[in-house]
């Protein structure tokens, strides 16, 4: 599959979009006007860069408010247009994107729509371009896709086709199946978007709020397929329009574009495969289903991860987070042979605390690691997904473990067993027989009894928060939930679940992703905002006997107000003993439609926090409404502290 | 008027809210449940700490899902309301919100409501307390204020009124006629909020976008007139949902939405003024009409700037200002007798170095000064409006001039004259025979051949934004026009214009506000960004024989893009020899249904630049078609410079 994209879904400027587009491997862009008259690089210096960075530069776009106008204008329009030809002609580019339009249409009539473009085909045939018309969702009188479609059928001219943009197109619901009636070959361009399902007008979810591929809730696979089957073998080529990227760095929302793009050449080659072994199945098809003329690359294919190997904190100095551990019920299983790194083990819950490359560090979660079937396959599909290997320094005889570096900068850990834990201790104590489990044991969790990471929640940055979701929907196979708004004092933080399917009443891996609002800038120049924290939830098979333990251990529990107590006793009627041990060991409860929840936190240590969960009959969340609890009562901790 | 704000408008822990709204002034405040739930403060501590602050707790809210349910969920609804009515007496609180049901409705009978009104009504008067119920926009059965009020009115209880809050009424378009037709003793509550005009889902528009008074586009003023006119005289209390406010600084948030309130109330009182007048003027009215029960205070009125008196730059080291300042024409007026500021001028335009408390300061503005009738009643009216005044050292016999501090920090300056000018270059030159001239001829313009300060574009720090248009319209009468987005290679900017009316074909004042994208924060932990630079844009009468001498006198023009005459070329036809000009002096060009524009900027010193500007015929607008290519040169000459 060709792939693509639009300068405008990139920050900078021209010159630095096109490097940007190449290192992250687009076959080709789309030269949206705006970047080009506003480049102090002349056609020609674009042409060369691109010839230079392998780029194709596959579409001049847009060309705005052709057709439905009076003669006068209409000619106007065509030396308007005849001076895009020329220029590129110069850029060496051969098709242009001409909307529908939505400006200046006055007269709603398709034979005259018609013979405009066919006039507007004789002029591009005269300087070697090609027209592709698309209908925008908010054109004047043409703003469905079959609409422009039947207008360049009846125009019949080999310089006019169609474009096809996913957005104009599953924005306003219309059926994508009609697609496959389009002659390939009248299909000039395929441009791509995701979305978030967002009811507003279409012209400002279309402006601000498109994504990249398997970032929203648009089914692109699906309209994909149907193109593939029309026999078009072009490009498919993001254009995005979104605040954020638009801010972002250039390079990071490149690779994550392209990212989206592999993604989504291999789900539409799984549902293109589905469809055929379906409609052989059902004996729709007499013959053999037509192979898609598009070549639909695929990748290893993994299973979601089985459960959390291990969870890493680094800190200067990580005393502390010992202290934590210990009375969270940790045990140490001391140091790693060679490195300034230590292990410590509550049941199957393992928290690496790590020293190394931590001068001036406040504690922070590092890494995050993960048990799947096959590390080198897991590996080699997030590296196929532009993640970025992590090389870490391994003495002769250890573990060679595989990683990749997240969109937040976090480690990815991809485990398949956990023999790492031999290097810890000297061979000895807990931790080797740890080491020699069988990884099937591994994530069976609380439910057998022992203690397991339940999940992790890590704040991300507002830039790469869409690109965190993909990261870790394509990589390691984790379903992204609808995101939650959680109220805190200093702004609602945006909570969004990526977890595996249930099973066995449970799940093995949940990871919440934050995106942290931004507090506390007091100008233009400057800005100072709070530490977000961010924390690792272990379950325990009961909580209020590891609560009581904790206690006596003297850990530090968050402390919950009296005035959450009573509000619990409105809303849920407990039974008054079971309310009193709740406050007496600073407890937050909940209760779903399957069963129940507790829940306790710690206090935070630089940016890391504890919680202490368990899950009764099979509760499926994560004491959401508890939220804003915890939110305020460590904003006020924070605000005493700096006081 | 009895002002209040609800807790959720603002940042931080409910301790931070009460204190924040006491040191705005406010009257009373709602508690919004949440902020009560998750703070350490008893019900007891917070009635202590509202008696301490002076601050009445006049509402708790919200209750929520009360009505239209069986008889077992509406018992356990009863029981959940009992609670509340507990807690509210400890907490000294007599009212409570009650919204119509969005949750767990399922009997549509309005008979079945009444009753359960009543009987909720009935227990809280067993408490002491009221009940005020509320359509929510949308509410699953009641979702019109009429509709609740008529529910309220069968039940028949003294216990039970209504509830009115503009979000839920005007976002729906329901006519705000037929409040007057309620009792005011039976309108438990008013809640005030503004709004955009969005064309999205009405709970996300409530629960996201809803702004303070004046920086929306509700007409509140109409609205709360008909409350006025029912009798009702109990708090107008602020609910405003908003994403930005909750993360922004609590005690700037609480002084925002303070001044939203004085300025509504203003407002509304002269909306009633008018109505009398108007149905007095009708006869439509045989008796006087009734005046309103609730007192409404007035403000002292000033009449919109008659032009722009100086504008003022602050930097340690101004010599490359002065530069910049003597090839655009400007000629220096000498330094002030006693401190180290200097005035420069060029016609009418008149501006300011200060190199005062500026040590480590890079060049940037730092005041603007406006031309008003009576400088002494601005002051006072910017001052109950909450404006903060600048007090600046003046010696003996100098001038003593009026400013107050706008939300960004900018100093702004009201003036009557230009007198200050004498108090430069020791009384002699230009500058003193400028002092000598009449207001009257200040802001005259370039249409009488002098230049002046045509516009000048400020950068917003994004928590701050609403907050200066309303400073700005409600201070200075500026009219806020319709915002804008520009694309720059660092993401949209977001362009707010404020000017006085079109008078004489021109305007006596522009300023335009520039939302700043936020860039390459590249972890939760840490942010860098670009310096996001601003203008002052001085009006010439010729701009080409101005470029020309600009030239020769060395003035670095910002350089345009060739590309950019070509699409100007495509675009508008020009005649060749004016394509040329502009090209050889790197100006750009606009058009609108008016007349035409050319200007040209300088290069960046600091963060500032200059524009100069001819508007042509009346031309009205700022050359928005040419931002982007502005935005693009710039940043990359900011990061050839960073290179």
């Amino acid at each position: 599959m060709r792939t693509g994209i639009a300068t405008v879904c990139l920050s900078g400027t021209l010159e630095e979009k096109l490097r940007a587009a190449a290192k992250a491997g687009f076959g080709g862009v789309e030269i949206f006007e705006t970047d080009l008259v506003t480049s102090s690089l002349s056609p020609e210096d674009v042409r060369l860069l691109a010839e230079d960075l392998g780029l194709g530069l596959d579409l001049y776009q847009p060309f705005r408010d052709l057709d439905s106008v009076p003669e006068e204008l209409y000619r106007a329009n065509l030396r308007r247009a005849e001076a895009k030809f020329g220029l590129m002609g110069r850029l060496g580019i051969e098709t242009i994107l001409v909307c529908s339009n939505v400006g200046t249409a006055s007269i709603d009539d398709d034979a005259l729509r018609t013979e405009q473009l066919h006039g507007l085909a004789e002029l591009a045939a005269d300087h070697g371009v090609k027209v592709a018309y698309e209908a925008l969702a908010w054109g004047t009188y043409v703003n469905d896709y079959e609409h422009a479609w039947r207008l360049v059928a009846d125009a019949d001219h080999p310089s006019l086709g169609t474009c096809l943009d996913t957005f104009h197109i599953l924005s306003r619901g219309w059926d994508t199946e009609p697609i496959e009636k389009i002659p390939g070959e009248k299909i000039f361009f395929v441009q791509v978007a995701d979305a978030p399902k967002l009811s507003m007008d279409v012209l400002n979810w279309s402006r601000h709020y498109r994504v990249f591929p398997g970032e929203g809730q648009f089914d692109l696979p699906k309209f994909l397929g149907h193109v593939a089957h029309t026999g078009y073998n072009g490009p498919v080529s993001l254009e995005v329009f979104n605040d954020t990227f638009r801010q972002a760095d250039v390079e990071r929302t490149a690779v994550d574009a392209m990212r989206s793009l592999i993604w989504l050449e291999e789900r539409t080659a799984q549902h293109v495969a589905a469809q055929r072994v379906a409609a052989e199945h059902d004996g729709a098809l007499a013959a053999p289903a037509a192979k898609p003329a598009m070549p639909l690359r695929t990748l290893p294919e993994v299973a979601p991860p089985s459960g959390m190997n291990f969870a890493e904190v680094t800190a200067e100095d990580t005393h502390p987070l010992e202290r934590l551990l210990a009375q969270l019920g940790f045990a140490s299983q001391g140091e790693h042979r060679t490195k300034p790194v230590s292990l410590w083990t509550l049941g199957d819950a393992r928290i690496v605390l790590n020293r190394q490359q931590a001068r001036g560090v406040a504690p922070g979660i590092s890494a995050l690691a993960f048990d799947v079937d096959d590390a080198v396959k897991a590996v080699a599909r997030a590296s196929q997904l532009k993640a970025v290997p992590v090389a870490r320094a391994s003495q002769a005889g250890e573990e060679i473990l595989q990683a990749v570096r997240a969109p937040d900068g976090t480690e990815v850990f991809l485990c398949q067993d956990a023999r790492w834990t031999r290097e810890f201790g000297g061979g000895e104590g807990e931790a080797a027989h740890d080491g020699d489990r069988s990884p099937s044991s591994v994530g069976s969790g609380a439910r057998g009894g022992r203690a397991r990471i339940d999940h992790i929640n890590l704040a991300q940055p507002w830039q790469h928060y869409d690109e965190a979701v993909l990261f870790y929907s394509s990589t390691l196979a984790l379903t992204p939930q609808p995101s939650q708004d959680v109220s805190s004092p200093s702004g609602l933080v945006r909570s969004q679940v990526m977890q595996t399917p249930l099973a066995d009443g449970g799940r093995a891996v949940r990871l919440a992703l934050n995106l942290a609002p931004w507090v506390r800038a007091d100008s233009v120049r400057g800005t100072v905002f709070d530490t977000f924290a961010e924390h690792i939830a272990i379950e325990v098979p009961d909580l209020i006997a590891h609560a009581q333990a904790c206690r006596r251990r003297g850990l530090p529990f968050l402390p919950i107000p009296d005035n959450y107590y009573e509000d619990l006793d409105a809303r849920f009627e407990l039974p008054p003993g079971k309310l009193a041990a709740l406050r007496e060991f600073d407890l937050l409860y909940d209760r779903d439609e399957h069963g129940e929840f507790l829940h306790f936190y710690t206090a935070t240590v630089g940016s890391v926090f504890f919680e202490v969960v368990q899950r009764i009959d099979g509760y499926d969340g994560f004491g959401a409404p508890n939220a804003p609890v915890r939110h305020a009562v460590q904003h006020a901790a924070q605000h005493r502290g700096q006081r």
